[in-house]
């Protein structure tokens, strides 16, 4: 099964696929920039465009976003809910079943620590896919975490009755 | 030319689309629901659907979208916030200009009052397109009023030099 990470934004969107063999292993990692100086309705049609090639090539079938909507101002919430709005389309288009997760729900499910730092996320995601260090940006390492809490929700409890 | 106004929403998205001959004149007004049972990315899909049919049929050449956003919880923020990147995405991907107002500039156009009541901006609407009654719903009105007032913001002002 392969999970598509997504920490979406207008400007930048942090993607990163996971596979699992049973363990986990990244596929690719990486982030889509839009042009600043390119009207919106331009911007969305290249995220469009660029998610669904991402797509195509790693034909994930689960897409995991996060609701990254905290502590933003308006118009920087208006833009991320924009992005996040075209990601799950395009997901929604070629029949991946989408999951939202908070952002306190990815850490929580990552370090353990549902208020953990930037660094302790990223650490533990290197630390998880057996990477010596963090995918860079800190976009991509922020995707590849999504996709991390997803797997780890489907895992069943150690102690779980089968 | 025909201008196609949107008022976006997840669960209800306004659209109207009004000729200019140069009289305005509404060509159709309505609005697209989707099914609050289905998964978010199922709803994203079907207002796509929708909205690239009714941009096939009417072939407008710009859409003029309500930036619907003040006085929302974050929950429908974040809802109508996807619904607009949706709508944008179709207009952009359909060739079409997006021009973006806000609910003070949309009522200030239609009433010359930015703090009218929706009562009054339906009014409005329904006099400045020769109709009796104003359309109904009332998110199809609202559709209409964001087209005027792009119409609007196009006019050569009264005493202009050509």
């Amino acid at each position: 099964m392969f999970v598509l990470g997504i920490d979406p934004g207008l400007t930048t969107t942090g993607y990163g696929v996971i596979g699992r063999f049973p363990a986990l292993k990244p596929v690719v990692a990486g982030i889509i920039r839009t042009r600043v100086e390119n009207p919106v309705a331009v911007r969305l049609k290249e995220l469009y465009e660029s998610l669904m090639i991402l797509i195509e090539e790693h034909a994930p079938e689960v897409m995991a976003i996060e609701q990254v909507f905290t502590n933003l101002n308006r118009q920087t919430a208006i833009a991320v809910g924009r992005a996040a709005g075209v990601a799950i389309l395009a997901a929604a288009q070629s029949g991946m079943t989408v999951f939202e997760y908070t952002p306190t729900a990815v850490k929580s499910a990552v370090t353990g620590d549902g208020a953990a730092g930037k660094q302790a996320v990223q650490k533990m995601v290197a630390r998880r896919l057996n990477l010596k260090t963090a995918p860079q940006p800190a976009d991509a390492a922020d995707a590849l975490a999504v996709a991390i809490c997803h797997i780890q929700s489907l895992q069943v409890p150690a102690g779980a009755v089968r």
